[in-house]
């Protein structure tokens, strides 16, 4: 549902309108910081209904950055003939997640990374730190 | 052409291929930092032989972010059937470009933002900083 339009010809989105978005596409945004300069690193992930889920190989340069700190993950979609579009940021600390259960229910929704290798630890963002989405309209 | 082939699968690009590539989607992301949190923003741009130039609006959030700092710059491209895709990144200081060749140039290649409203100030990232890339090679 579409809950504001602002002067730029962006909607702003609602968070049930971002979780929906996000469940649409397999392959998200990490911003981090590694030595002080920002990173953006691609990743394979789901969404459920709290949170986005991702694994990430043990050693990796992107597993130090996201230890205690805030991270800012993205996914979009643009339709490059209809300049027309989606992007839905999430906002706050990467956590491990361990518990078997979901192991087991991220593995029947298909979850792997793309990349080979070891990607072991499964890690989680939740909505409640903050969700936003905007959504560019159809150009007049 | 690819220079290292790494353990996870991704293939390291050299700086040539990695601005080829960027030559070749209209749309790509800013990392950056608003009140000591990352964002992520999408932006249209187009690559040079030299660097990435993009519009920005006065006031925005994303100007805001840009003065003085190092951000990131990233774009990808991924093709969900053959999980192969590539991403490069760029990283360094935005800057403001008032030359007038430069902004004809650029309208002569069609760069305007998908969405409607002030996007007077054109700015760019130079390779010269960082640009790194690696390709998620085809599956076997």
């Amino acid at each position: 549902m579409v809950t504001m339009l602002v002067d730029s010809g962006l909607e702003t989105l609602d968070e049930g309108e971002c979780v929906k978005l996000l469940r649409q596409t397999p392959v998200g945004r990490l911003a981090v910081t590694i030595q002080a300069l920002p990173a953006v690193f691609p990743v394979n992930y789901v969404a459920d209904e709290e949170r986005i889920l991702f694994f990430t190989g043990e050693g990796t340069n992107l597993r130090a950055a996201l230890e205690g700190t805030v991270v800012a993950f993205e996914a979009d979609h643009y339709d490059a003939e209809g300049r027309t579009g989606w992007s839905v940021m999430v906002v706050g600390q990467a956590r491990e997640v361990t518990d078997e259960v979901t192991l087991e229910e991220v593995g029947l929704r298909g979850l792997r990374s793309w990349a080979v290798g070891s990607r072991d630890h499964l890690l989680e963002i939740r909505y409640d730190g903050l969700i936003t989405g905007r959504r560019l309209a159809t150009r007049r």
